[in-house]
């Protein structure tokens, strides 16, 4: 069972990202045959700096790797390194009528809020839909707010395949993601960047202590019981601690006589163990140069065999020329 | 001085598009390094038949090379032999603004009558503007009716310049194309295959005569002049012969006392000669199986080899891996 998971380079990610997004992408090489691809060619419809997207690229895999991505067991590569999806993303726009585009809801959205839309932007939905076909993918894990995108690749796949012969393309399945918890940030706004309110996945120490101190909290003096609806204090804990270290400072939250400082020493030095080996993982792959280019490049000749392997099928199919 | 020119497999070539379009082309090789490449990543927005789509591209490199394509001259080649024309296009998409697209006539022609376009119709100027910049050229010859495709490369070439540094893409030029001289049917409406009154360019020579005796002309009794303004036999008969012969005929319109039956004998004798040496070429192609796959092999390696040169630099300039 191959799985397909995009992954967006949009910068450096918070806590919220890890919860929200990645701790779930990580979980699933162990499902099946998962491939993950860090979706540069897409960035570019937001990132017109050469320099900020090679960094967010870079960046994302050194995270992915340190938080537990096994480039042995999974396929991880950049999109750009496979080139095929572009290619595919052309021939899939053949039969891909307009209409069906105009009503993606991501697009309605971003034209509504008023500024014009580039073409990259308008027909992204079709090389996701050539990232996901390329592979033969079977399931694709999404969020709700991305079953749709899944539900035009399928629309295209089916027409290329009444169009072109049964076999030219292979539908994928959608999974759908639960709703992540939403990860509060400081101020207790979900966790944001464009809030100001995040926490760095490698947050330094001192920064991250700083941070943590600064969590919004109410007026209860020290001795009363605090109130449990509602902190961001235990929302954050929940996500690192485990169900007894939770109860337990669930309870102290009840029983009073323990001001907020305290307990916010304790998310501290939980959240600080949590990522303790990721921290660890992350300094041994940046102690090797050309490590993570390397496992990109592994990653990518993998990927562009089974790539090759559909699109010169898909090619044969519509007529495009077949020798090589 | 580079000179692009793209060749559309839309089917069977008439001596309407000789005129109109192949020799306005073959006289390309003579004027600078010429790159011709027969676009069938185009053909996908209108043929959805792969049997067809490789029919018409074989036919038109088999007539365009018995028509005096030099290979070792020029680079001919077949578009999706280079698939980075398909990979700049997405590039070039996220510049693009969506209104640049909805104006471009050739959309608002297609749509106004009705049917639903597909998403490679809409985009297909910024696929054509991918074609002409991956090679640097410098001349790009177009009819009026695709100048503003041009204007369309241009605009993006200067938008991409302006976002990620000057040299990114070099501005080609484009040079409008006179009307070529319209070729009448038998008809003497425009030859077109729509109109069912066209003469193939190796026209089985039994078919060609018949043809030519069923071109319309007036009642004018043999022995009167015949009236030479309109008279399709000699707007067929300028485009064949030579000046001489040309006045020869006109006089003897002119002079009366012959049928135009003898003056359709002379339009086929000269027609048929006018393209023997095409035709035998053409049975010399035939004869050596594979040699049109090998001279298109050969063009898209030639071609290959600067698209990819040009990709690097983009791909470079916009942030995507350079390791390859």
């Amino acid at each position: 069972m191959r799985i397909l998971s995009g992954l967006q380079p949009t910068g450096r990610l918070h806590i919220g990202n890890y919860f929200g997004m990645m701790q779930p992408a990580l979980q699933l090489q162990h499902e099946g045959d998962a491939y993950y691809f860090i979706a540069d060619y897409h960035s570019l419809t937001v990132i017109h700096n050469a320099a900020e997207l090679r960094d967010n690229v870079y960046n994302l895999a050194i995270d992915f790797l340190a938080c537990g991505l096994d480039p042995n067991k999974s396929t991880f590569f950049r999109q750009s390194d496979v080139p095929e999806h572009t290619e595919l993303a052309w021939i899939l726009s053949c039969v891909t009528p307009v209409p069906m585009l105009e009503n993606a809801h991501s697009y309605k959205d971003k034209t509504a809020r008023g500024f014009t839309p580039s073409t990259g932007l308008f027909t992204y939905p079709v090389l996701m839909a050539a990232d996901i076909l390329i592979y033969d993918s079977d399931i694709v894990p999404v969020g709700k707010d991305q079953k749709q995108h899944l539900e035009i690749a399928r629309d295209i796949a089916t027409k290329m395949n009444l169009t072109f012969g049964e076999n030219t393309l292979k539908l994928p399945t959608a999974r759908i993601r639960e709703a992540s918890a939403i990860v509060p940030g400081l101020d207790g706004q979900k966790m944001s960047k464009s809030y100001g309110n995040t926490i760095s996945l490698f947050e330094d120490e001192k920064l991250l202590k700083k941070k943590i101190m600064r969590i919004v909290t109410d007026a209860t003096p020290v001795e009363d019981p605090k109130p449990t609806e509602g902190s961001f204090i235990l929302q954050l804990y929940r996500l690192v601690a485990n169900d007894t270290e939770y109860d337990e400072l669930v309870a102290d939250f009840q029983r009073g006589g323990t001001g907020y400082g305290d307990f916010k020493k304790r998310l501290l030095s939980k959240l600080w163990d949590f990522f303790a080996e990721a921290r660890e993982q992350r300094e041994t792959i940046l102690a090797k140069p050309g490590y993570v280019e390397d496992v990109l490049q592994h990653g990518a000749s993998k990927a562009r065999a089974v790539a090759r392997q559909t699109i010169d099928r898909v090619r044969d199919a519509v007529g495009l020329s077949s020798a090589k």
